[in-house]
């Protein structure tokens, strides 16, 4: 199981090969949020999200042995970058599972950044099957994106670095938004506010009509999203959250908060703006969250994770026709 | 003069107040480059440029008493928005004298921000008798933008970080390149590298046509600029380069570099895609001439100071058409 003592060693491995993402602010934004909105750009990490630090977390834990022969991952792309570039930083080889319906880009990033690439077909196969089949022929460690100890503890070393950065800017206590597909940046997250910021409150944002965490978490069981795909937040897309971020979640998160998409580009349009970033829809719905639903959200700081960029150009420019 | 001493002085009183912006870095840009190219995206800063960093630097200088009387500037872009809101942070008014016909937007950031704008008639009036009458009317101080010691001071902050940056990266020779209008960015990341990484030299970047700064280095004496507007990257359209940051520049930088506008906006869209930053015209001229004036550069490693991202959205969505 995942720990803050997982969480610490994992910051440890990663010093010196995550970035460590700033805190960004602007007061146009608090304006519409009517409180402070503190932003984590971690579309600023290696590979444009934070899954970069899952990825190294769980391939640097490895034993040597294991780690030669390979690792393997199944993605929608944010996680399929990170595990590629984390591998190939390692100097090991990747097989990356992809959804063949996955952005272009996404795939040829891929590539690009040293992996081999398996498409699948999303709505007639499944990817866990096809992903523990090629692990068992090749000797490959299977890298799950969010049910995974090690991976957890990688994207909780995001919730180290909120913990002291909002203590230096005097915020103790405020709702902690991430972006949430099977909860594994918002587990991680969670387990490192416990510890270190127990004021500061994770809570999941999805996609309307995507979410199964906000429902799980009302009703108190798992719950699964009716359709896989059909949401322009195409990273954060999961069928229902993981058996092991979902207990955790339950512990220590508030309720969740969903948005449209909409509103998810009209805040990718507002974020390139006002912070000079860029975001994917499925990085913009915590963004989204702080600024379109303020009724729900309490106290008078708002801490939002952007957890990923790797959005399409034309979303991006569809986006940028907010602000004209 | 300005000096290392000041800047490092400037650097205390601009802690926890200016943003200690990152290194960022893409395998993709790499391969363009043919070498590691390290952006330093200061569009990530407060109001999305370095020209805070001056504005704190100056305005903090001040004795009390002439700071409470406040401050005055002239400019319709990132100098105006620098200066407005590191006045309204330290809790004084601010003055900035703007052309009646500047667009509605800047105008209206620029009221957000705190400060109180004059128009003038930019046929029929001058801004700096109208600043002078105002200035000794309420005995305002003028931040000059860039020929002022604790302005260039500021700016000097960002080779601070710069020099300790690139030596954690484990890069101790290479290029600085930098945008480059009235050499205020410039010559004080100049003072800081020759004291902090003499083996990082500093190149100002310009745009072809404007490139008075590149001139002026060549022929050692002072050059001017044909026009004075009539490019995209109207945030570094200066005539001729200061008279206190000449003999820097001259002492400390390597030659000039110059780009295109359209280089300039293909190196915006491909900071957008690899970086996940936004960067105005005139603060994407040193990244345009890291990726397409490779032959000039020398080293295995080039650091870029991406200055600004405040771009019009019809501008962005322009350069973005390099994407698709």
């Amino acid at each position: 199981m995942s720990s803050i003592e997982m969480i610490e060693a994992a910051a440890a491995r990663l010093r010196g090969h995550a970035r460590e993402t700033p805190l960004l602010s602007s007061p146009f934004l608090d304006d519409i949020a009517e409180r402070r909105v503190l932003v984590k750009p971690e579309c600023l990490q290696h590979t444009g999200s934070f899954k970069f630090r899952g990825a190294w977390s769980a391939i640097s834990a490895l034993d040597e042995t294991a780690r030669k022969r390979g690792v393997i991952a199944y993605s929608s792309g944010n996680h399929a970058q990170g595990v590629a570039y984390a591998a190939a930083r390692h100097g090991i080889s990747s097989v990356i599972i992809m959804p063949s319906d996955a952005p272009q880009l996404k795939i040829e990033n891929t590539r690009a950044l040293g992996a081999e690439v398996v498409l699948y077909d999303r709505a007639n196969e499944s990817r866990e099957e096809i992903g523990e089949a090629l692990a068992d022929q090749r000797g490959l460690t299977l890298i799950r994106p969010y049910d995974e100890p090690q991976v957890i503890a990688g994207q909780g070393t995001t919730g180290l670095e909120i913990a002291r950065q909002a203590r230096e800017l005097g915020v103790t206590k405020a709702d902690v938004l991430v972006c949430c597909g099977g909860g594994g940046l918002t587990s991680g997250i969670a387990l490192a506010l416990e510890h270190h910021a127990p004021g500061l409150r994770p809570r999941p944002c999805e996609p309307e009509g995507f979410d199964d965490v906000k429902r799980s978490l009302a009703s108190g069981t798992i719950q699964n999203n009716n359709a896989s795909s059909g949401n322009i937040c195409d990273a954060i897309l999961t069928p229902q959250p993981g058996r092991i971020t979902f207990p955790i979640l339950q512990r220590l998160c508030g309720p969740g908060l969903s948005v449209s998409e909409q509103e998810a580009l009209h805040s990718m349009a507002l974020a390139s703006l006002r912070l000079k970033i860029v975001l994917e829809p499925g990085g913009a719905v915590s963004l989204a969250s702080a600024l379109f639903r303020k009724d729900q959200i309490e106290g008078e700081a708002v801490i939002v994770v952007a957890s990923g960029g790797n959005v399409d150009p034309q979303i991006f420019k569809d986006a940028l026709e907010f602000l004209t």
